[in-house]
């Protein structure tokens, strides 16, 4: 593999970009337990209070609501679900909706389950048909990257995106560019916390998070709902994503220096290893309200907060695994995350040996021992910071 | 595997039913040139035809086609632009339609393609992907059974189906029944021509049509086009779906023989034989009538027809395929169709040796030498009848 082919695959990260498919044990499907704590726990909460406020009429159109970076696993029909019954019960229960219908019969619901092309759509529809008999709405499933238009215009009334946001659209230019000071050298994220990397990311995020709000403000039906979180930071300085020391940090540093290893063991070249990066960022909540206000008066604010996972401990987050396994469950987790992206860029059988690095590399860590002295500690929080925004269309 | 799994597993078409996947030799994407060759000479102009005697406003609304029973080759993608590119003209250049918009503009199109949840959405959405520069509209997987609803009351415009109503949704019970007249020992599906088994196939296919017709009724828009063509019969005995000694009829034989051999061979009992049948009927023009005058006034027919093949030879069906490798040829089209429906009875292993046997049947019928023949006959038709259905919502 040349380093030209391997840019083209790092910047068409549309192309390649998924969780990991199917059910086995390194999936998504089976490794997505933090994403529903935080759904249940964190999130759940603003989001039923949010569509108690929207305005809904009885229009004789159907209710659509869309699920945008949807993934394939049972988080993504829990979470519409949530949704699609409490509308229900609002167009059941509340006077102000009755009032305004032409006929006491529901208005038809549809869902709308969207993802990147190579996400495994067909594991998510077999398991919306296992549970077809307990879904009372009519199921599609969009494939294509939410940072373009995705739907007709004025035809969505509620759009939700869990934990996608953060993933960018594009590893920036700068960053795979030799010549570039912003060159990220020996690093495959933000682990080192350069300003010139920092702020190359910023500028693909800041324009990413434009484009996914201006395709949503013409898509949204006036008044729609659009409700999104993502992993968010605290620190005005782009490039310190995530407090050094911290647990997530540490995950992290050992898979930067698991490329390494791959370089010193001879599996690959420097230039091979610096042509990967991860197309993640964690916008701060000023960032946010930026990329808001350049959308002029298309949306109404109803919220923009951070918020941290509180007293979530990493035994939280992976419920019914002992703290001794947590290590390998850790491992799992990222690679439900992370093994698309490794994969596209050294195939499967380099892939293989990475990822036994990484493990070797997080038992020499010790990163359990970590988490359970983390845990131990009564002031301890789970760093990542969640940014929960919450939009009206004007 | 016992009897009352295979049962099972047979009533339950909808869970395994489905094209051969992917892109490989004996996938459905590479073996569908016989269904692209009628779409384009037998069926483009009428559905042309049609579209363009249908009314058309630009209400602000999407303009909605869906696609029933898309399956996952680049047939379902192009016979999608041949609808929406004709619409589009007819917005672009036509006075009446012009007249009524409030707007330049042109609205926005939506595709819905639907199949089965068994159908590969993955590759489609990969084919989607890689046209995507090519196709200006909204498109959508809809998985799930047409014998029932799939959409909003009141949210499409053209229902398009290619080939597809003639598969069930079920086997009929009795034909698996050991107790029933209408049990069909030693067939797999309609070859030896009984009378009580082609009456148990005819009432469920009658059902279905009605189920497929009373959920498009509401489906569609006021004015909306349903067009759909399925192999049908000129036969009006149910029980002779195809002229004897035609070459299909050679084929299906070859295929009963092959399940003949299993039983003989070993590799299975009779009574494990005798619950695998096919999922197939076609009907006469009668029977479609009838189905659509059960559906009151929901439709009003602008032509339901039946056109045989023409002068379409087999090798028009097969293009640039040397006479010599027909038989291979038409093996692997019908592992394109049935592959799916084989395994799930009786498993990889065994589907293995069954479509071994196959080929060998082919070869022994010298079923090439016969196509020659045939071809050779100025007066020979290709025997598959289809009927043409196209019904505006009232």
């Amino acid at each position: 593999m040349t380093i030209e082919n391997t840019r083209a695959g790092q910047k068409a990260v549309e192309k390649v970009f998924a969780m990991q498919q199917g059910s086995g044990e390194d999936s998504y499907a089976r490794n997505s337990q933090p994403q529903q704590f935080l759904m249940e726990n964190i999130i759940a909460p603003e989001l039923l209070a949010a569509l108690d406020n929207m305005t809904l009429t009885h229009s004789g159109k159907p209710i659509v609501v869309a699920d945008l970076g949807c993934s394939s696993g049972l988080n993504t029909i829990n979470n519409m679900n949530l949704i699609l019954n409490r509308l229900k019960e609002r167009f059941v229960t509340s006077a102000e909706v009755a009032s305004d219908s032409t006929s006491t019969v529901l208005p038809d619901f549809q869902v709308f389950f969207n993802d990147l092309p190579s996400n495994d759509f067909n594991y998510l529809f077999q398991l919306l048909n296992e549970h077809r008999h307990s879904l009372d709405y009519f199921a599609a499933g969009v494939p294509g990257s939410f940072y373009g238009r995705l739907f007709p215009r004025s035809s969505v009334n509620v759009f939700f995106s869990s934990l996608c946001l953060h993933w960018m659209s594009k590893i920036p230019d700068d960053v795979l560019d030799k010549n570039s000071p912003a060159f990220n050298k020996g690093d495959m994220w933000m682990i080192r916390g350069r300003s010139e990397v920092g702020a190359a990311f910023k500028k693909q995020a800041d324009l990413d998070l434009k484009l996914f709000l201006s395709a949503r403000a013409e898509e949204m039906v006036p008044g729609g709902l659009l409700f999104m979180f993502f992993n968010g930071r605290g620190d005005s300085d782009p490039a310190r994503q995530w407090p050094i020391s911290s647990y997530s940090y540490e995950v992290w540093k050992c898979m930067n220096e698991s490329w390494d290893s791959m370089v010193s063991q001879g599996h690959m070249t420097e230039e091979h290893r610096d042509a990967y990066n991860v197309p993640l960022y964690f916008r701060s909540l000023q960032e946010v309200r930026e990329a808001i206000s350049s959308c002029g008066s298309a949306f109404r604010i109803e919220k923009v907060m951070r918020r941290d996972t509180g007293g979530a401990k990493v035994s939280d987050l992976f419920p019914n695994i002992p703290p001794s396994e947590l290590r390998k469950k850790t491992t799992l987790f990222m690679k439900s995350m992370h093994s698309p992206l490794v994969e596209a860029h050294i195939g499967k059988e380099l892939a293989t040996i990475y990822w036994q690095n990484f493990e070797l590399r997080m038992l020499e860590n010790k990163i359990d021992e970590l988490i359970l002295t983390m845990e131990k500690d009564p002031h301890y929080k789970q760093n990542s910071d969640i940014n929960m925004v919450i939009l009206i269309r004007s």
